[in-house]
């Protein structure tokens, strides 16, 4: 793709840049001119491939892309850049407030079965410091190296999440968790939930003996229908994979949490 | 909100630059110390004005948002810049590219029930000249001048939705339209997407006298189903709103084009 030229492009350019810079006996007027040469074609290059990431960006956080293992290996530094920049905090902020002013909207019924769906990693825990030592997403997942972090229990809470959590709780809403996790990280999850500020949900659901293999997607399916079944209403879900949030038994609204580290089918 | 302020800054900021222009008498060093103090902030208000309007446009594309009738003022000309630039051309071309990819990958029956279903407008076709006499989203939507222009049956095609369009009839699926247009707008659009190169359709379904009032995801949804009880395998589903691609009988898999102009709930 494009996108190998470019990267093969600036590779060179550095390479040449670099060696100018181990020359210093060069007369000053031949460094003025290659700079000069360079920078704009440099400064173009940056841009087309900021261009170019954003918009591979664009196609995740729709859903659009086919599924996917890591990241394109020249969009690293920009989604570095953005997970450890300011746009992913305001990204995530903005998602909180948006779910809040839809859940000051709605009327809850009296009977204690209106329900707020969570997901748990990436959009109540973050897991940004195991990430942060597996290149944002440019390694290949390793389930081992991640359940060995996620038995840590340590993931802080996202700010913006556990606020309007808690304005859900205060609302009067029911909050289910739905995590993709295994039963057998419950009590590490339940934990790690607490420490980071986590309470008073009514339901954690994770993934049992007979769930194994099947999709996220339809695993959380089936969660939902037997919270419909149950006689819940789910009137808003929260995720920031779309195979927390499609399906069946969809709730009335939901948000979508930025990720883009990694893809859940 | 705090876009508010930045944009009243920046609106001071322009104003005491074009005073200084107008001052061509000042002493030299006046000026580059001036330009000095402001450029920084100029720069960084710039910045913060475009990640705050590229999160608003994220949160628009993942349907976060609560409706609504406006872009935001101080995104006007992001809007505008997104769209006349190459980033919007670049994130329609790449939804057609996956779309694609997936419309490859699936086996097609023999007995012509598979369907993709394409929404029109954004889609298909491009209002564009109309939008950009309209501030790109900044005005109020007038349905009177927006169908007036809908007469002129002049839209032009999004190319690469024609490519994609093309290369679905070639693999053998059926083409359903369904549009939110009105019945009384059958025969102009159907001239303007002919006059455009889109051919050999199955179906054109627009909002009959039934489903005025209804909302676009209603209307949608079921149209749909009639296609899935008329035994019609939805495979494929593109819209440029999210109204187009949610409710009941939803696609296998669903294509959100681009479109940070308008919101149809």
């Amino acid at each position: 793709m494009g996108f190998f030229r470019i990267f093969l492009f600036m590779s060179l350019v550095s390479i040449s840049v670099c060696q100018e810079n181990l020359n210093p006996d060069l007369p000053r007027p031949l460094i003025i001119e290659l700079q000069e040469s360079i920078e704009p074609q440099l400064r173009e290059s940056v841009e087309e491939l900021k261009l170019q990431c954003g918009s591979w960006r664009l196609a995740v956080e729709t859903n659009n892309l086919s599924p996917w293992k890591t990241i394109p290996e020249e969009c690293a530094d920009y989604v570095k850049e953005y997970i450890m920049g300011r746009a992913y905090g305001m990204d995530l902020e903005r998602v909180s407030n948006e779910a809040g002013l839809y859940a000051k909207s709605v009327e809850l019924k009296e009977d204690g079965k209106d329900v707020w769906v969570f997901d748990v990693d990436e959009t109540l825990l973050s897991n940004l410091p195991y990430y942060a030592e597996h290149g944002y997403g440019l390694e290949v997942f390793d389930s081992v190296a991640f359940d060995k972090w996620v038995d840590k229990g340590s993931a802080p809470a996202i700010e913006s999440s556990l606020k309007f959590y808690e304005g859900v709780l205060s609302l009067g809403f029911k909050v289910f968790l739905l995590t993709g996790r295994s039963e057998e990280q419950r009590s590490v999850t339940v934990e790690n939930l607490i420490s980071a500020g986590f309470q008073n949900w009514d339901k954690l659901v994770l993934r049992g003996f007979e769930d194994h293999g099947k999709t996220a997607t339809l695993y959380k399916s089936e969660k939902r229908s037997r919270m419909v079944e149950g006689g819940f209403r789910i009137l808003g879900n929260s995720g920031d994979q779309w195979s927390d949030l499609l399906g069946s038994s969809m709730s009335i609204r939901s948000f979508k949490l930025p990720n883009p580290m990694y893809y859940i089918p």
